[in-house]
């Protein structure tokens, strides 16, 4: 570890999932060909996977190629920090899965049909909170 | 593009240095061998690149035997979200430049110590603005 026990705090498998699940936008970074790319996502929390939609571009192309993707959300306010960072194998819904996006609070940020349905199975998550040691501008500081 | 002009306007490269210079706050994207990574980090803008501080770890070996990064900020709130993408190639400083991270409003989350000091160089710079066709949970929608 980089730092103190009493700055930094791990999250538990748990918290990160309920951070997770409390969330709606994240984002996710990949690769196209020997590049690293990442781009904001919605995104919700179905069983124990992440789902995503997109167009045709080069998420998708990216995540096809070079399944290996991160996800990345967080949370600043006046004291703590917080960033929950999955890691894991995205792959498209085959036409008779893609119902389950259905089943779960993702909504696209625009209306523009998004066609595919991407899944991450995570392979590692971690989470980490910090207490910040000056208040973040604009924020109150309570104590 | 996968969507109509009235629903996302891109951002001029004007709009996303400005952006950039008034986030303190994104997510790097980087590489670790075959793997990709993502980490929230504070940065700065100086000129026209961007510094960071990383301790040992992770970050900064990935940054040394990849450069090639790319690095996100947004913003949402009722009525729009904003998402600024910064492609480029991270180096580490010499002890002889690090003094730059003193020059700018480069503040690390916690008061640990971070000794290095890496800068990205961009090479790419894209932002979009979107239209969201709903307000967001807890916003409220003014017209």
């Amino acid at each position: 570890m980089d730092y103190d026990d009493d700055i930094i705090t791990e999250l538990t498998i748990q918290e990160c999932w309920d951070a997770l699940r409390d969330e709606e936008f994240g984002r996710l970074a990949y690769r196209i060909g020997e590049d690293v790319n990442i781009a904001p996502i919605n995104y919700a929390v179905d069983g124990d996977t992440l789902l995503f939609m997109t167009a045709e571009g080069s998420k998708l192309l990216g995540v096809v190629m070079n399944p290996g993707v991160a996800f990345e959300i967080d949370r600043i306010d006046a004291e703590l920090a917080q960033s929950v960072v999955v890691r894991g194998q995205a792959r498209l819904l085959e036409e008779d899965e893609a119902h389950r996006a259905e089943n779960v609070a993702l909504r696209p940020w625009i209306d523009t049909l998004k066609y595919n349905v991407v899944e991450i199975v995570p392979e590692g998550l971690t989470g980490r909170r910090f207490n910040l040691n000056e208040p973040r501008p604009g924020a109150r500081r309570d104590s």
